[in-house]
């Protein structure tokens, strides 16, 4: 059996007591390790887990997953995934090739961000399609995604944007000279991702648009949703350019506009120090 | 403090160990018992837990929510939530309640219907506005939900339907004579669900409007997710008149039209044996 088990967001005690058992009985277990991190590294979990993990990189998910299967016709393999499975393609993916090499599979459940940002009080079903917003380079910056953002808020639905995270990257001179030394892991903070969507809306202006979103819309940052130090903080996007969230993982919430009452009071438990009131916004 | 927890979707082991740590160490323990239910009863949970539960139901969590912060800001106090607790409004309305109490409060997430229904394979960052759909009664037939499926569906969105729960409630005769005296719990089903959507299409038609959503539009009917007997059916609206899911809960995804590849590829996987393949959908 090959058991797919979400880890939850904050450190090792974020698993359910159904996924540890079976972490504990498997003959392999595996710890995907690029599309989330915890608060606490590989060593933490393998300690309370009382398990040794295999850390698999995107390349050994998506180029050698047969060493992930072997045998899991017969033997149990856990693969570990930060949040939920059914957070990122890539587990699909996993669970179709499985299917075809008559592997049956399990998955066991946990809070993901998709669904654990209700922290914040903005209700869950009000929120339209999510986006990722990556870091740009001096010759890539994509604005695309912000369709959706316009697309969301013309509709009143809020807008999860996840922010980029970038580990294991190699630099150009490496990966031209085949070395195998990878850069320090990068993960966006929510500072800098309300300075690209600021820039954006300023190139809107300069081709004449009227953007959807301007430096007074009302935004949500979240820093380590369910960790114990989890921050929050309400306020503009201006404002979402310059508010300490301290570490990772972060990420932004584009409001959608007109707020129900309760979701106005809840964010206003989390307005930033130095903003209005938030339900002058 | 306040301790909100999730209890997540399966049996009592779908707790984390961070949220059983809490519930065995809480002066008092309640156990939220009218947004959802989860396959096993409340007996089961205590026996799992080593406490008693007390069972807190709309009414106590509404009007009677002191006795729920009593001593809390010098003792724990766990409030359990099936699924996570950010799945209901109801729970933010708590959090607003203690703080203006000076409670502290410290949320445990789970998995939820809102973030676990990606075990079906359509993409969790694809889905729109979720929406409710209630037992209809000879005088009280809302369609106005349907205009939320529409908006999604013309947007490419899938929309996740959440199907009626009644628990406690009581018959009209004995809520005029002040009996409390309650009805058996129901929960509505994925054939009810699709036959009150296929009445609604009829009706449409009848006043001369094109549906958006049609007998033949690809539906993925889910029970008991996260549980291990959990089933899920992919099939067009008429077929999930008549697919059997077995015992409650029960959802319903209306999906958005084009679908990725992949996503195609994983409902194969649940396609209802009588139907075509989901390719040809």
């Amino acid at each position: 059996m090959l058991y797919l088990i979400g880890l939850g967001l904050g450190d090792a005690k974020d698993i359910t007591v159904k996924g540890l058992e079976v972490v504990r009985r498997c003959s392999r277990v595996y710890l995907e390790a690029y599309t989330s991190v915890l608060t606490v590294g590989k060593e933490a979990l393998e300690e309370f887990y009382g398990r040794k993990l295999i850390l698999a990189d995107r390349e050994v998910v998506e180029q050698e997953a047969d060493n992930i299967f072997k045998d899991a016709d017969v033997n149990d393999v856990a693969f570990l995934v930060v949040g939920d499975p059914f957070g990122a393609t890539t587990h699909s993916d996993l669970i179709l090739r499985a299917t075809k090499l008559g592997i049956p599979y399990q998955v066991i459940h946990n809070a993901s961000i998709m669904n654990a940002v209700g922290c914040c009080g903005l209700q869950l079903y009000k929120f339209g399609e999510t986006v990722s917003v990556v870091f740009w380079t001096d010759t890539w910056r994509p604005e695309s995604f912000f369709d959706k953002v316009k697309k969301n808020r013309q509709n009143g639905m809020h807008t999860l944007c996840l922010l980029d995270i970038k580990v294991k990257e190699q630099s150009l001179e490496n990966l031209i000279r085949g070395r195998k030394i990878y850069e320090p892991p990068r993960y966006m903070t929510v500072n800098q991702a309300a300075q690209q969507l600021l820039e954006i809306v300023q190139n809107q202006r300069a081709r004449g648009e009227e953007p959807v979103v301007t430096e007074e819309t009302l935004c949500v940052g979240l820093a380590r949703v369910g960790a114990e130090d989890q921050k929050i903080a309400a306020g503009t996007l201006q404002q979402m350019c310059t508010v300490d969230l301290g570490e990772p993982l972060h990420s932004l919430i584009i409001t959608g506009g007109t707020l129900h009452p309760l979701e106005m009071e809840m964010l206003s438990l989390f307005s930033v120090p130095e903003s209005q009131h938030i339900n002058e916004l």
